[in-house]
């Protein structure tokens, strides 16, 4: 298996990622799914790592440059079905991922992504010129 | 890995076959797909297998067992994102897979399951005592 199949699922795209990652897939993975979101016009991305026992700094930093694209792009990124274990394990390698929105499962990932939709990006944060 | 993440997307659950199956790995997916669908009452199951370069008899036998097990179970199974090559194996090992829908993709899944869901389930066939 040389790719991670990408899911087109309404306005979103879902990926679920079950094998080890490397380089090569990594890279792989970001390039198909920058693709999709132009193509697409998609607003949102879900990745599934549920089945993700260990995260080592390389796959936070993959997860932390899909999530920095995305936005690029104008889609907002979603992280859903994250082990207990892994949380401690990013927060102890200092990935406490920002920018990333968590959901602890796809359904509610999909509501979270929705109400993003909804709305509209959040407004971006202004140096006090309003107030 | 040694389980398959299955994703509850609404009524239905969404698994993605990315990865060689074998034996155990087979048993523990249906396992947790038949608990899955009993758990939430799910009434379609999508298995996306786009990511499948090749399938042998194996694989096919466990696509057509879980169909089964979730007809019994009263809930549909579409399988989306079969590559071409994979079509034309399946038929010449014998296995047309009946039972099983089939689309072109998770999009064109969801539809079919919800036109599925809508209509409910097929009549069954009769004796032709009603004609």
């Amino acid at each position: 298996m040389d790719r991670i199949p990408i899911l087109k699922v309404g306005d979103c795209l879902l990926v679920t990622i079950q094998v080890d990652m490397h380089d090569e897939l990594a890279m792989s993975l970001q390039e198909d799914l920058t693709s999709q979101i132009a193509r697409y016009g998609s607003r949102g991305v879900l990745i599934d790592i549920s089945s993700l026992e260990i995260v080592d700094s390389f796959i936070g930093r993959m997860l932390a440059n899909i999530a920095a694209m995305s936005r690029v792009l104008d889609a907002q990124t979603v992280l859903t079905g994250m082990q207990p274990a892994v949380a401690i394990t990013l927060v102890e390698l200092g990935m406490a991922l920002p920018g990333i929105k968590t959901a602890l499962n796809v359904e509610r990932g999909m509501q979270l992504l929705q109400e993003y939709m909804d709305e509209g990006p959040e407004p971006e944060e202004t140096d006090g010129s309003e107030a």
